[in-house]
């Protein structure tokens, strides 16, 4: 299994606190070393890491825990195989074009016996049922929508839809975003919580390090973060329900698509 | 104007030495200041990095000099903006996929009054002729061949007719490469050398720094850069002939495909 680390934000924002304590469980305090990746939105551009050492002992997540690159959505991903071997075409978050726009994906869990019929469109490059699905995604909402790019409702609503059929086969915690949103699915294990005036204190867990946001935000800022397991201990992390699919954009959770 | 830089080895090789020489024209001997980028093919996998910030002054430039990243294709830009904003998703190279293979490219030059029709497979996020060009090339790749990928003669012969309709439109200068081989295209220059047993001593012409390349080498290992201008002073550069396409494989030149 892997873990996953999302934000999203109304205004371009480092994660560099919450990316140190998650790149711990790379290797250190957590067994995760087979490979990370992150992907930083920057307007519609994506910056795209990934790396096929343990995150604890890579120079490029050290550029990372450094270089505070701001960012309102940002998708984060630590790898321990079960399905494909260790390789960097491997390593989540993966990036594909719909619409006009990159989209990033990454997945935790295990999909059995799911073979989707792709059209030719969108093909992986790797060999995990993760890359698979994310393939299969983006085929069956070009399906969907044709070349009009739908509004976040209407997207939300074919997710919603959509992504039960994938996690039937089994495990799938993933998130997704194409820049102006970020969706999370919930199979097993995911956490949120926003961060908002006034700011806390937040101590990590997985390394002795806080942070107190008062000091490097202002009053109208506002941070979502979502992850396979909460990275601080001071904080009130909400659990999400299996199944259940949550919205973030500005850095709130939105309502539940009515069909 | 930009410049390109572009590697193709027979085995996995790093790019530090010429890179180093390379991003000092970033901002420092030379005026390609609005960002730049370098992708590196590492087993089927891309290790992509981009920046708006200009080399010279990149921390991500910084790692790139310092971490020796080895791969058998690398193709790197330094971006002056003709078309387009400075923005992270108008940098070069851009990566996409098809045949279940990533593309990466770049390009130097302007093209003028260059309107393909894209049919929705492939779509530019940002604004520069350059992505544009690139989409068209994939899609019209994938028009000839369907879903299944040609031999690498076939495709040398295919974008042998397809690039002169590009080029016809302005200056297109462009490096190209699925992991496999290397494709450079010149309009106006390009220059290329092939590194290769008895390895001389390589003086960078941007930077007071030398390689003895025999130290770091062995007697199989070959190595093709190719470069907008010479990188080294004491080496023998080959140019271009405008319109030239050329096909590295291994470190090699390959013959110009038959029609």
């Amino acid at each position: 299994m892997c873990q996953l680390l999302g934000m999203n934000c109304n205004v371009p924002t480092d994660i560099v606190f919450s990316f140190t304590g998650f790149a711990m469980r790379g290797g250190h305090t957590d067994t995760h070393h087979d490979g990370w990746g992150i992907a930083f939105f920057e307007g519609a551009g994506v910056r795209h890491f990934v790396d096929h050492q343990a995150a604890i002992a890579s120079p490029v997540a050290e550029l990372i825990k450094r270089y505070p690159i701001k960012s309102r959505n940002v998708i984060a991903h630590i790898r321990k195989a079960t399905q494909g071997q260790v390789a960097l075409e491997n390593c989540h978050p993966f990036v594909r074009e719909l619409w006009g726009r990159y989209w990033v994906f990454a997945h935790n869990g295990d999909l059995k016996e799911f073979n989707p019929v792709l059209t030719g469109s969108y093909r992986p490059v790797g060999c995990t049922d993760s890359e698979l699905a994310f393939c299969y995604l983006l085929q069956e909402l070009h399906a969907r929508f044709g070349d009009a790019p739908p509004a976040l409702p209407q997207l939300h609503a074919a997710l919603a839809e959509l992504l039960p059929g994938i996690a039937a086969h089994g495990t799938f915690n993933m998130m997704l975003s194409s820049g102006e949103a970020l969706f999370a699915h919930c199979s097993t294990s995911l956490h949120y919580l926003v961060r908002q005036h006034p700011f806390p204190t937040a101590k990590l867990s997985d390394e002795d390090l806080s942070v107190d946001f008062s000091q490097v935000t202002t009053p109208q800022d506002r941070v979502a973060v979502i992850v396979t397991q909460p990275l601080t201990t001071n904080e009130q992390w909400t659990a999400f329900a299996p199944g259940e699919l949550k919205l973030f954009v500005d850095g709130m959770v939105q309502d539940t698509p009515v069909a």
